[in-house]
């Protein structure tokens, strides 16, 4: 019997190329489904929610793929997480409708950018934070964060590169906290386009060092111009945290 | 003019056979001896005040050395993150009078073990926390915490090898924390026999699975016989958070 199993799953981008299988590199795709053909004996492609850049890290993306196996359903995360290398992980494992697809059945995507504040970096937060040393100014941070918040033609937030046929996304919440030394940007939207998270992440930091106001993100949106903002900031500081799917999203959202 | 410099040092563990120097081995003690040989060209000794384990981490390390060099007190940290690798970050330097040794000056100290408590395991708490998959009873190990915090003989949680004239000591706390599936002990006492720490943990963890009870810590106490407690948990689940000095320490503790 046929069976679409979706994945929860984590990891550690350090590593690995990103989540897509590719020539020449390790990926996070390729692990999962070298570990499914040592398991089955079977190539099977394996679906994720979001196609994560080199270095990005994860702590709940979601991928599906298809069985006629007699493993139990709840049986994978025993099953890959023998096989797979430490830095990444199955959490839990469901059984989902055949129409169900990691990517284009989810409803909203949640991603976390940490930022080391610290003058000389913290040995211990390298690999999950972008060391940025300047002082940045929180107050002015939340502020732009409230106009990048809601529905907009995000282009300018765009690197060249993605693919997409309409560049209007609804980005539901943009948080923006503080803890000591490290600043975390918590973004949830219905969609991200290529890099834009991270553009996100950069503007914020120019808009904290006033090397940006928040006037250049009212330009930026009426321009559609890249260059009105910050730089993309690098992939280390950012985790896919979570991929809301309908029953879950419709709970959270309502 | 000759000064004595106290550094405050971070390191993940992972990559270091521990904080003393040795032949044949990566040691923090040796990527600090040698940044600072780059500096001054002059080999001088840092001396820690405490010798960690090989995998176990440093948010609050402290060394000192002497220096004649005209390096300004307040720029050490510069100077040695600009050749240190990432893993190893000088925080803070200051000036501490001639007789202070970072040993020896020690009033107490801060130890953090950490225990990832979920059932796959996390791929991005790996580096930093021991695994521990069973179901912890957080609160049976409370209570045992509170028997093993205070003034005791600790010879049964110490591992043979050590050398000390006596094995009293004072833990002067000893809290147990959860967040979800991340299990934390803080401890903090005066002095630490060798792998006592992490013989607390292994202690704690085997009394969270009802393996051991806390009659059998009281035994331990009255025999001194090491083999009456759990194991000796993993070093990279272990940090050294904090050393304390004569003023700082007499803030904290009255």
């Amino acid at each position: 019997m046929k069976r679409r199993i979706l994945l929860n799953i984590q990891y550690d981008g350090t590593n690995y190329a990103g989540w897509q299988r590719q020539e020449n590199a390790n990926s996070v795709q390729a692990e999962i489904e070298n570990a499914l053909l040592m398991a089955e004996k079977n190539h099977i492609p394996v679906i994720g929610a979001s196609r994560t850049d080199s270095g990005v890290h994860a702590s709940g993306q979601c991928a599906h793929f298809d069985t006629e196996s007699r493993i139990p359903t709840d049986k994978y995360p025993f099953v890959f997480n023998s096989i797979l290398p430490h830095d990444i992980r199955v959490i839990s494992s469901q059984e989902v409708p055949e129409n169900f697809h990691a990517r284009f059945s989810a409803q909203a995507k949640k991603y976390i950018y940490r930022i080391d504040n610290s003058r000389h970096g913290s040995a211990l937060k390298y690999r999950y934070c972008y060391h940025f040393p300047l002082p940045l100014d929180d107050t002015v941070m939340q502020s732009a964060a409230k106009l990048i918040k809601g529905e907009h033609d995000f282009t300018a937030f765009s690197a060249t590169g993605g693919s997409h046929k309409t560049a209007i996304r609804n980005v539901y919440s943009l948080e923006l906290k503080r803890e000591g030394d490290l600043v975390t940007i918590i973004v949830v939207g219905n969609g991200f386009l290529y890099n834009m998270v991270r553009i996100i992440a950069g503007t914020l930091i120019w808009i904290g060092i006033k090397k940006l106001s928040n006037n250049d993100i009212i330009l930026a949106f009426d321009t559609n111009d890249r260059r009105m903002l910050g730089p993309t900031a690098p992939a280390k500081g950012l985790e896919l945290a979570k991929v809301f799917y309908a029953d879950e999203w419709r709970n959270v959202h309502d």
